[in-house]
């Protein structure tokens, strides 16, 4: 017997009958003898629907009332929830994130939790429950209702199995687990059993859009299970996130190819090679709140240095207009360029860690096809190039091929 | 400056418009220096919707999920409300019930207000804040939210005046106060300007159904001062209910004639006239739940006595039927008839204790237009009559004018 944290996003709860499949799937797992809690989040469009009357009565709504409101989408659901599992004969009983404590602070619209009051649950779990929590909501000292901000219900979920020590964290959304690279590109990827929770970060924050890092940084802090799953299908394992590096000898090297096609990369060109000219041009990009992914210097030969760094394709036109009218002039650029058609393609894996020569193997494998590389930029688990936009694809489907993703682990 | 409670139902707050046009009054009454706590129903529609929802997932909802779930419909109405307010300048803050704790028993769907913690309300109120309170919810001992029933707003709406000691509890409605009658039938009736407490409950329960009888009940136990005025007009003072005999010399001796057309008349002819004949008639209605209204009886010179009362037209059949199933034959009545072609009319006025012949003017008001009286009722401060269905509209034209109703008190 295993207790056990499902979370089920918005497609998953957003209909009725949806909602009856969901609490199909936790009344088996309850009747293999599981103690199961349930996070759901608001019906899909739901909260779409709120914010949008709250705008119709106040343009920039007040955080606290909007909070308020929009807190009622879970609400909806968790009670929906709980009756689709008493008519399966399943007993059931919802919480919102107030009645079981979740504690926040007063940050309305992204609060982050202080603690859960898990007593309540334990004891309906003990008492045969199945206990449905709503996704995504707390309360603050004062008792006032917050949110914790979009895929806030992931963090919830995560937050719940901590709190609980649950055997495991399993998030249903509408892919059936974490992929060496997206299927739409490569038609061979393969799905991962499993993946460190490093890897999870680096193809997260990279484009493989499946959980929310808070969330999964949170299963990191305190050593959470964590399993992502497809709330559409009956049958598969999905992927689990595990926090320490297995002694699998079949750990393969490399985990995934991550892409992302969001950034603009801009060339500040000519720069005296001085000590603090890093910060003298990227401190009033920061103080305009613009963030910076990848940076790379080169010392040049003549004295003088190229600096080049990327943001997000939205943000280049104000990077520009920031360098060329506080930066330029200020340490005596020759030219600053901006270019917004390349794609960031990252190799990722702990296993190369203990390999050498990943790099040279991914670097000759763009050569060949004849891919030129405009910057690189590494971590101890992922490598990074930017390329011109236009050969994204074809970069990650000879990466993908070799480092042989398209073979089943031995 | 005052302290006052001001309530607004599901049409009230029925589209962002409307909810702006509450927040502009709500800023008329602070901006004269009164101190204002708002109460909300959810928009017209939601909570059908919700239960709607509710059914789709559990024909018969589980009660504490449902009021989980119902109690949504006023949180995104304060909510609302309160944006509106403060899109106007004016400072809000909005609570639901569990927020101010208005505590009830876990009678879920139907549960009854124990006591409400005002002190946050008062101080919120001393820092000049007005405050939105969702009606009809509460929580109970455990921290489960529970709903008052259909029509609970007004219940919350007088039951926060009374914990706060409100100078006055307004009801708005989409009626601008209570009539002498219903102006569809008499184009001549007035808006009364004060009406007696016991009156009202008179008037409510006899068809003039603006406000909920239970928190007319309510406001009369904690003295509150309650009006009942017009959402949709600017103007107007609606009609404030009393709770003292006025010593005004003016007080009209009847206040308004109320009429029901939704009863039936059963009579059971030619009972023996010995002691327990009533009880062993209405014993066996009673108990299958069946409300019973006017009951006569008469007797008779032959030792037989007539018995004649009358329910809801929906329960006649199911009435005649217990009736000939088991009490014609146990009590040898002669026979049973049922007829739900009746109106009853009532004459309702504190002034008639102290006044004599209204009854006789009624009698002879009837008598002149030819319409025959099939049964009498008189409490303290009524007199009901039953008569022809298709004389209800020309009776209550006739005892209007005859009672001078629609002249101004002078």
């Amino acid at each position: 017997m295993a207790l056990i944290v499902q979370k089920y996003g918005g497609t998953s709860v957003g209909s009725p009958e949806r909602i009856r499949n969901v609490a199909r799937r936790v009344a088996r797992y309850k009747a293999l003898g599981h103690q199961v809690v349930v996070v759901v989040s608001a019906m899909s469009g739901e909260t779409n629907r709120l914010i949008g009357l709250a705008r119709e009565i106040m343009p920039e709504p007040d955080p606290r009332e909007l909070d308020q409101m929009v807190s009622t989408g879970e609400q909806v659901t968790i009670a929906l929830t709980s009756m689709a599992l008493m008519d399966l004969g399943v007993k059931a009983r919802s919480y919102t994130g107030s009645q079981v404590r979740i504690l926040t602070d007063d940050a309305f619209t992204k609060a982050r939790i202080l603690s859960i009051d898990e007593e309540r649950i334990r004891a309906d779990l003990n008492a045969g429950y199945v206990v449905v929590v709503a996704g995504f909501q707390g309360v603050d000292e004062a008792g006032n209702i917050t949110t914790l901000g979009r895929g806030g219900s992931d963090t919830t979920g995560v937050a719940l199995a901590a709190a609980l020590k649950a055997d495991e964290c399993q998030i249903y959304t509408d892919v059936d687990g974490v992929y060496t690279t997206d299927p739409r590109i490569v038609p061979e990827a393969r799905r991962l059993s499993t993946i460190t929770f490093e890897e999870m970060l680096e193809l997260a924050s990279q484009g493989s859009k499946v959980l929310q890092i808070r969330s999964v940084e949170f299963a990191g802090k305190y050593k959470v299970k964590l399993r992502v799953l497809s709330s559409f299908e009956e049958e598969g394992d999905g992927t689990l996130i595990t926090f320490e590096e297995s002694d699998n000898m079949e750990q393969p090297i490399i985990s995934g190819i991550a892409f992302n096609r969001d950034e603009a990369k801009i060339t500040v060109l000519g720069v005296p090679d001085r000590p603090g000219i890093a910060y003298q041009i990227l401190g009033p990009v920061a103080d305009a709140n613009i963030d910076v992914d990848m940076i790379i210097q080169n010392v040049g030969a003549d004295g003088t240095t190229d600096f080049t760094f990327t943001v997000h394709k939205n943000e280049l036109n104000k990077t520009l207009s920031i360098l060329k009218d506080k930066v330029q002039g200020h340490i005596g650029a020759r030219e600053i360029n901006g270019d917004d058609k390349i794609a960031k393609i990252s190799v990722v894996g702990v296993g190369m860690r203990s390999h050498v020569g990943i790099a040279s193997q991914m670097f000759r494998t763009l050569a060949e096809e004849g891919i030129n590389i405009q910057m690189i930029s590494t971590s101890e688990i992922k490598i990074s190039v930017v390329v011109d936009e236009k050969y994204m694809e074809l970069a990650v489907r000879v990466l993908h091929k070799a480092f042989e993703l398209d073979q089943a682990a031995a």
